[in-house]
């Protein structure tokens, strides 16, 4: 297994968490930082064996022609990269630049013909480096919520409809189903639909291959996934919980879109009530806020009632740069992904709802809980 | 078992966390409020077969004589107990009162007299009421350092200073080395010294009862004790933790002389070092704001770096009522300390950390694994 | 003058505002309070020779039939009121209470029977009282928006209207014109239409009355009306200005409503861009928490850059309670107001822009300027 | 006048403050930037007629020896400065970088030889440059408290000191004789003693050039003084206002001296009672958190009460960098403190308070008011 590579497929491959990802995996590799933010570098994960970062390949799909150095740059200027790395990795950048392959737009081209053409660009990669393995991780723009049409409850009726020429994916499960087609694994980090429709599932069934998602916990969610069960060890009854969020850059602007907004949020409302067992009262706002760029500041205000109902309240502010803690969680789902692919695991897998706000497959939206669940999962020989 | 009751006797019997206790015991048993903020009323604990609510008879030490009624009353101004209470629990406010000693201070007598003086009212208290065990929990205000004494290294040394009519002891071990004495059990939720010095371990092991401590976990570091954890479980390193804490009412005011804020700030930055598994800058102010009176204010902010050494930062405010979460901690600690007296355990229970900020026996300070073992050890059979 | 006196007319008699208006001004007439929060108890304004505070005799109109001193008890238990204060106001909430006249709602009446209606029972206690003056203040529920009718163009246009059996105004504006009808001085501290409305504004001019508004200035928007200022004396550019407003109570149901929102969140952005002298990024968002009760939080978070464009941020957290900081500037606004009848004024009042979010007849947002102007207007011969 | 030439010499020339001031005057002379955060650009300043920033000339004295080149670069990565100004400033960084002086420690050279020394330097500045003015600002470290000595007392008494060979003054007041003993104007701007010594008022009036101080009101101090008022204005009486400042950097570990602190806490609880007219319960702390770099952060939290006593609470943080507020003002008070000596203005300028915590000769510390004396002194004729 040593001399083995994975190939990591990103979707979205010229945005600001690919190229951190692609710019940080360069700079590690090299030497020129440590692995900071990676959970599969943790001791507890040492048994999982997981494909070393340096036999990490990155390739991926994109829709804008913005060469990676350039990317960099301006996420050295925004704070995101160190300004000292941009000489070091300009190199790595430009290698994987050139393994990006025109992305997929809405009435470009009939959508069967999409999956193929862009199954096919997988399979190219792969064979071109000798990859063991590749897994396909979304992390394009948000999209807005998607209208339900009949060929997303079955296969059959996906393929019917695209033999009738019909196009009724959303872009993000078209890549998906790409991935699968091509027999690689595929994770869902935005909120996007992705596998999450009973015709990729089966798709991804057919082909054999495991997937994951889905929307990262990155930020805010995180938190409350340690306070939410906090308060319910301590017997203290949560009696509201309002959020807002400030977001910059590409992702707030697509999440001014109120259709996108309502999708986030959603994601975001569903794991507290699993958390404390009952409904709260909590309106969550997701505001942009373009002078923040990439950084992301986030308030959420909960009261709380303990011994004989008296009222407490707790708030927080979480000011975090979103590409910089979405891109180590990219590199290790990809290197999760890929022991569960080596493993020969099938369809979704619950064992990875650490990292997400809305993990397939679980109800289980405990910190700790998920943490412990991964480290099981991953150590199992 | 089920007709046996159990004693709780306070140390501080009239201040703001035992009279808490007192309204709310019999607020909740006589059906005027619900177990909120009871950990033992926990679906987990209840394997434990815990003394029951009802079989809970408060009693106490107190240097002052405020009635316990005038107490309730001031707190309910405050807004710690409900206004609508207050007619509810007055008689039963005025059965504990007659249950009340009086305390302990430097000077008044000889220390081993006031031992067995302490002792003799709570053999009295077990007595009078037929209780099967009494459990002794210190509410008291917090003390300042104490000056090291050659008496406090053994039993031995202790009883012959004692003999030759000294004092080496704080109050709080004064009363720690009473409650032995009278063979009950004792915690301290203080920061104070009580039955921590190998001469009152001594004593405990002596007279075969269990005790547990120290420095009760209601607020701020509850919160560290979920987030730094959060931290370590992302790889996130924390970098800084700052933290501001506003007290007002009496415990603000004796926090306020520098050497009791040096040993409640020490007490707080103990854990985070354990958590995080590296020293973190850190300072820790706690202010007295007379205006603030029963309630507390606490800042935290911390910075932490992520993937490639990004620089991020959060920051939380914890606004609560210090006697109504200490209060539902205080009768769980009763409760689990009767259940250990019971089993015949002794000496000191590293099993209760999950409600202290200094747990004795254990460096253990992660909430969750300190509520999984809690809950372990209580049910175990 | 010095044994003249002013009735205070309140719409929305019996809610929290008004109730705490009510007993508020029974207390400190009675001795059993300071004057804090009376702008008009200032040094300042001690040549305005305003009328006394035990001149002023209430008043006024709802369409519930609580009885005030239930709803004080109400906010008693809110913390609102002190407890020990309903003994000390009890009776004269009951007179208060007695004078309080069934209010107008729509379908229940013409609206032009409802102005007459009303007027008259403006009239009846003016009369009964023998007041020197009245001053109408609407302290109700804000109103949804409303929707524009050409009768709101022109008196005639609305005398039209009504003779035609039509009911073309919303409440606050019927309330309005019964104020100017009963020859009263009318204030709007809501957000709802009231008198502006060109009908309206004929109205009171017809029969020689001040009016003033409107929305009271009470949390959020005053820290912005010092803050913004300051951004610009010191050359720093305010980049972004984004607000969160969790309301509980009846104010937080109300605005609930999408339509009331925008209502109030427009109110709210208006005088931003009016402090800085250009438009900012700033979603304000409103939302309804019931478990809040009678207080209010409020979180603004801002991004300004200074020298050579670095950016830097603030935020702020209030915590208020809303009836607490509208009530003594209700006071203010009737001793105001019969202060500018008394000396003849007419029309709308801009030199009370101090107290509202949206002064009529000022561009003038910055809350020391306004207290200039409100000084010299009120100490003027 | 429009030819003459100011200039401006800095004492810690090479430190962070310092060398925003000449990267940015240099990037906005050259049309790089805005002059944001300049208070002198203001319109209502342009009656003033102040020296044109192309006309200013920098030069200073500095203890370190580190080019001003690299530590604009080391600016640049800590987000103070653009990346991309570097090289478009570094040609005139180099020029300034060539006028910077040797600065003064203690112990180096008798204390009246170093006066003469520093002196002759400022002199030589002026005539190289062919000056018609130099203004002397102190951006250097904060000092630690200073020991009373008689030789502060009196003029007469230092000069017999000074002739026995005694250095009674502590470095800032070295600095602050240099300055006047050369006729150049002196600025303190940080809390050190600088120019606030009987004998140092008395060497300034003997030279007859203006002084102004001191310590820059840059942030926490700068909300207070808006924020403070704002509670005046509405009666509004607050009970409590506590601070918290966490500060890295080269000034952190400089006021984690306890005695620096104590300087600066002082100087920032000065103004407060001035401003409500009445003492207020409020800590005050500095923490070096070496983590922060160039950036602070301060978090107050005030208590305020209202109608009826009702209690409520404001808090707020402010995250700024603190060379990017100072370094603006520094030009701003080099241009007024050039504009006092060309209008032949001796001694302290009071007029100045807008800019300082601790304004010489004033006990105004209401921001908008201290705006409307800066705006008239300048633009008197």
């Amino acid at each position: 297994m040593t001399d083995e590579r994975t190939g990591l497929w990103l979707i979205g491959a010229r945005g600001s968490v690919a190229t951190t990802v692609a710019a940080g995996l360069a700079l590690i590799t090299a030497g020129g930082a440590a692995p900071d933010g990676l959970v599969t570098e943790q001791p507890e994960l040492a048994g999982a064996h997981l494909v070393p970062l340096g036999h990490l390949v990155l390739g991926g799909h994109d829709v804008t022609d913005v060469p990676l150095v350039k990317r960099a740059a301006q996420l050295a200027d925004a704070g995101v990269i160190p300004h000292a790395a941009l000489a070091l990795v300009s190199d790595e950048l430009d290698r994987t630049c050139h393994r990006i392959r025109h992305g997929h737009r809405d009435g470009e081209e009939r959508q069967a013909d999409a999956v193929e053409r862009l199954a096919g660009d997988i399979r190219a990669f792969a064979e071109a480096e000798s990859l063991a393995r590749v897994v396909v991780v979304n992390v394009s723009s948000t999209e807005p919520v998607v209208v339900a049409h009949p060929a997303h409850a079955a296969l059959d009726a996906l393929e019917q409809a695209w033999a009738a020429g019909e196009s009724p994916l959303p872009a993000s499960s078209v890549y998906a189903a790409a991935a699968f087609t091509a027999g690689a694994a595929f994770v869902d980090f935005t909120p996007s639909t992705g596998a999450r429709l009973p015709a990729l599932e089966q798709l991804a069934q057919r082909h054999g291959v495991p997937w994951g998602g889905s929307d990262g916990k990155t930020g805010e969610t995180l938190v409350k996934s340690v306070l939410a069960p906090m308060f319910a060890a301590r017997s203290l009854r949560v009696r509201s919980w309002a959020g807002t969020n400030l977001l910059g850059g590409g992702d707030g602007a697509t999440l001014a879109d109120p259709e996108a907004m309502e999708s986030k949020a959603r994601s975001k409302a569903r794991g507290l009530e699993a958390m404390l067992g009952h409904p709260v009262d909590g309106p969550v706002h997701i505001d942009n806020i373009a002078d923040l760029g990439d950084w992301k500041t986030a308030w959420d205000h909960l009261t709380f009632s303990g011994f004989l109902g008296t009222r407490m309240s707790m708030q927080f502010t979480w000011q975090g740069c979103d590409s910089s803690l979405a891109a180590p969680l990219v590199i290790d789902l990809a290197r999760l992904l890929d022991l569960a692919a080596r493993r020969g695991e099938t369809g979704p897998l619950p064992a990875l709802g650490f990292f997400f706000k809305d993990p397939v497959g679980s109800d289980e939206h405990r910190l700790f809980e998920q943490h412990r669940i991964l480290t099981e999962w991953a150590t199992a020989s």
